[in-house]
This record gives C-alpha cells, structure tokens and sequence, in this order.
C-alpha cells in the first residue's frame, strides 16, 4: 500500500488558508516529496508524518513556488537527525539552483546527491529511476520554462508459485529470496524470480502534473492511474484564453486528460490565489471526468493493490 | 508617529502557530521590513498593510531561518505592481546570498540595490543610512556567523519659531522650506533650518536584536528606547549554558539589556521551537524589567511622539 498526501493545493504564492501545491509519498516509512515551496516544511509538520526518512524530492520545475522552501526543508530533515544520503531529481539547472540556494544554509548532517533528467520536447520521457521502492518517471510538459510531470508507480511482482518451484525442481532454500524478486546463484547456476512467479501484477500508479499546457502525450504516461493529481489553475471556462497564455490549464483541460487517461480519479490543484471558492467549478470538470475532487490541504489517501 | 509590527515571533523554523521571526515598520506609507523567513510573507498578508511600499529589507544575519522568504516575498512585491527600486541592507555575504537566491527567482520589475554594511567586532557601529524617514543603525552582535542589531529612529526637528525667522530677517518665502529641516539658497546667502526652528526634539527610537548573546555595549545603543525588541530563545534560567554554546540569550539576559537601556518596553521573540508556552517564563524577565511583554505573532502597536 501507498500512502499519499497532497500537502498544499496554492500556485504562484502561499496564502494564510492555503499551502504551496507539493504532494508526499510514503512506502514501507520511506518518503519521496514532489515540489517544495514556501511553507511546505509547516504543512508537513501538520501532517505528521516526520522528516527523517524523505529519501527523495522530486522538482517539477524551477519556479520559487515549487523550491523555495527547500533550504527550510534540508534544515528540518537535518534537525530530524537524518544522516543518510537524500536524493534530489529535477530539471536541468537543478544543481545550480541548489548551489545558489545552498549559501543560506552551508552546512547539512547528510550528503545530498543530485539527478538532472535529460529530456526535452523531443525526447520527453525520461529512463525509470528506482529508489527506496518507487519507480519515477518524468514526461516533458510545456510551461514557460522546463516542467515535468512524474509518474510515481509501486510496482508488484506476480504470485508466487510453489507448484512452478517444484516443477522445475528450484531448491527450496531459494523459493524466499526468488519471492521477493530477486536473483540468486546457487551452485554456479542462476536461478530468477519468475521460475517461481506467476504474471506481474498491476502495481500502484500515481501522476502528479502541474504548471503546463494539457497535453495529448499525457494519456497514455498517465494511463490508468490509482490517481492523477493536476493543476487548475482557474475554473472558470472563459479563462481558457488566460491559461494558454501563461501555460496553464483550467479545471475542463485536466479532467479531459483524466478521461482519456482513464484513471480513476483526479484531484485538481495549484489554484490561482484569485480561485478563493474553487468548488463553485467543479462541474466544469466532472461534466467531462466524473470521479474529480477539488483537492484541499492535506488530503491524503491510502491506495491499495488491486488484487 | 511609527507603526510597528512584529510579524512572528519563532526561530530556527516555521512552525504551524508561529511564524518566523521579522518586524514591519510603517512611517506615512513607506515601509521597512528587518529579516524575511520562510513563510514572512504569509503573515504580513494577514496584517494587510499590503506589499507595494516595502521600500527597505534590513537582513540581522544570514541565516536560513531569517533569509529564506525573501525570493517569495519579492516575487509578490513585483506582483503588487511596484516599479520603484528596493534597498537591500545586511552583513558581508548580503550580495551574494542575494546572487544564489535569485536563481530562483530571475526577473523582478523592480531593481534592488543592496547595501553591505562593513562593521566587526573592533569597529562594532554603522554610520547612519537615511532613508524613506526612517534612520538606520546596525550594531555588531556576538552570534556563530556576523550578526546585527538594528537600530530605527524617527528623527524629529525643533518646534518652528517664528519669532527667531523674524529677529534673523530671514524672507517669509523660506519659512516653510526650512521649516520642513531642508537648507536653502537665496540671493546668494544659505539659510539653515536651525535659523527658524528650537532644538532638535525626541523622537521615536526602536531597536531589534535577535540571534546574539547580551553585550555590554548595547545598553547605549539601545538608551531610552521607545521599544526594544529583542531574542529569548529560552525562557528557563537554567538554559543559560545552552544559550551561551549556541549564541543565543535567555529571558533574563533580555530583560537586563532592557534595564540598563532604560527603554520604555521590551518585546521578547525568536523563541526556540521547544518553547511551546513562553508565557510560562515571563516572570524570569518582569523580575528584571518590568515592562516585558512576550511577542506574539503580529503584535502591533503605533509608536507617537512624546511632546
């Protein structure tokens, strides 16, 4: 199971009834955290879930709404006694960002690694990176400057078998090792997971998208998602014309990716600081993606394996 | 008469019910910030004197925890639609941390000078900047990285004496420029503002120290201060020693500088996240000076002349 928490819903500034949009993911007590702005080290603190263990914090893009707050954050994870590595993925620039922010504050208990994720408008997914459990992924998305959205999947091993161990004769010593999914050598001969496995199971998916353009490519990255986790940035329809313009989406642009995506729910965020009444537009998108919810601070959800 | 606001009260880190610690200065509309933590932008939007009229950011030191809002905060000044030049004063390091900051936030539609003050521990007293009204003072503290207090004055002329303009023959027309403390020409001649006006008369005084142990110094620096705003890391008496290792003050430690400054009233802030209820501990400073008060976030109060 996956723990997630959407821990602010606010674009461009953080407001007094309102957090910085970044999401937190929480595995077997490992975290990974999606964007960090102004305030997210104070939304997380109510949330409750502790600092130590973020393993890893993915950044969409460069904007001080979704970095601003990282000096504040590394701070509190060194404070939490942290001492193990931490990772940091981003767009290119990401390590000049970090070197700029890092003269505030010069000195961390723990080492941080950085990872800039090569991808462009041409080439636009990236590799999958697996840490601490999770599986990321990176989409190129169209914003003023380099944005990705991520795919952040939990992916599950088919079940295990004995009557296939037994068949192919695979010492039972090894049948745990080779449950877990991993390799092993015995005797000079390899033996791999699936001689005791059935078919891969459907994992946990979740696709977190903010600041951009709607794009068709999306369908398929986010395809069948537990969860799609979108900017919209205004409600109103007749903003359209506003949202192209300042590459974002409005409310009817993200639930017509969660359709033909197909997942299975959307919660829509990064709302403008002048959206004070976001649930006044819902309709605008469940008339088009029925299973939307206006995301809030905090809200959080435990999603569970399907099988 | 001077506005003043003390915008959290909270070291180290934001915390869900505190703010970090900075103050607002509001003298006829133009207004002066000292320091800019994560999430000080959140709560001067809950004051509502608006962003516009920043015209000053004084920084005590470098650290994180006083630093870390400003990208957000001048993002949302530009947003407020200000143009004007902003003034930046701080420490040596003040340029560059600006320079690693503003990877983050690369274009503002206003220019920002800044000011590095070069004082130390032997040479401990700036030279008086005068801007907007307001007349700044830095004072060198004893903290693990340099670190200033900062005294603000409202500077105040001598009542107009018109029997004195009168008995010096000075031209009617000059009256009420010299009146305002400006010097004149006229046909040759210069005319001072002290040709028509008494001696200079009190006016308002505020200091504000924060991330320091006590100094003996201080007692004139801050002389008869309208309003003393200073750290209390620690309420207990018998955190002293922690206080003295990590270059911070005590409750009582305040409360004397407060004494021997004779000033009218002491705030007490920065308060170490531990320090759930300060309240607790006010006696260990009323014992000392009486007028104590512990800050809270956005206490306020509208200093006046005192004749």
């Amino acid at each position: 199971m996956l723990d997630v928490c959407l821990l602010g819903v606010g674009g461009m500034m953080p407001l007094p009834d309102r957090f910085l949009t970044s999401m937190l993911f929480r595995l077997n007590g490992k975290m990974l955290l999606i964007d960090c702005g102004e305030g997210t080290q104070v939304t997380a603190k109510l949330l409750g879930w502790g600092f130590k263990n973020i393993d890893i914090i993915c950044f969409t893009h460069l904007h001080a709404d979704h970095i601003s707050g990282l000096p504040g954050l590394l701070l509190t994870i060194g404070n939490s006694g942290r001492e193990e590595n931490l990772l940091i993925i981003g767009p290119k620039g990401t390590k000049r960002a970090y070197d700029g922010l890092s003269t505030i504050f010069p000195e961390l208990p723990f080492n941080v690694d950085i990872i800039e994720i090569d991808i462009d408008e041409e080439n636009n997914i990236s590799e999958e990176i697996n840490i601490s459990g999770f599986n990321i992924q990176a989409m190129f998305m169209e914003h003023k400057i380099p944005c990705f959205s991520y795919k952040i999947e939990v992916k599950r091993t088919g079940k295990f078998l004995p009557e296939k161990a037994i068949s192919l004769n695979i010492p039972r010593e090894l049948w745990g090792v080779l449950q877990k999914g991993n390799e092993v050598e015995h005797n000079g001969k390899i033996f791999k997971p699936n001689m005791v496995l059935g078919e891969n199971r459907t994992g946990i998916k979740v696709c977190y998208c903010t600041d951009s353009r709607p794009l068709e490519r999306m369908h398929s990255f986010i395809y069948k998602s537990d969860l799609f986790v979108c900017e919209g940035m205004y409600g109103e329809e007749e903003k359209k014309e506003g949202a192209i313009a300042k590459k974002h989406m409005i409310f009817s642009e993200a639930a017509t990716m969660a359709k033909y995506g197909n997942v299975d729910e959307l919660w829509l965020t990064h709302f403008s600081p002048a959206l004070t009444q976001p649930q006044e537009f819902i309709q605008n998108a469940t008339n088009i993606f029925k299973n939307t919810i206006i995301g809030y601070d905090r809200i959080s959800k435990t999603i569970y394996f399907k099988d």
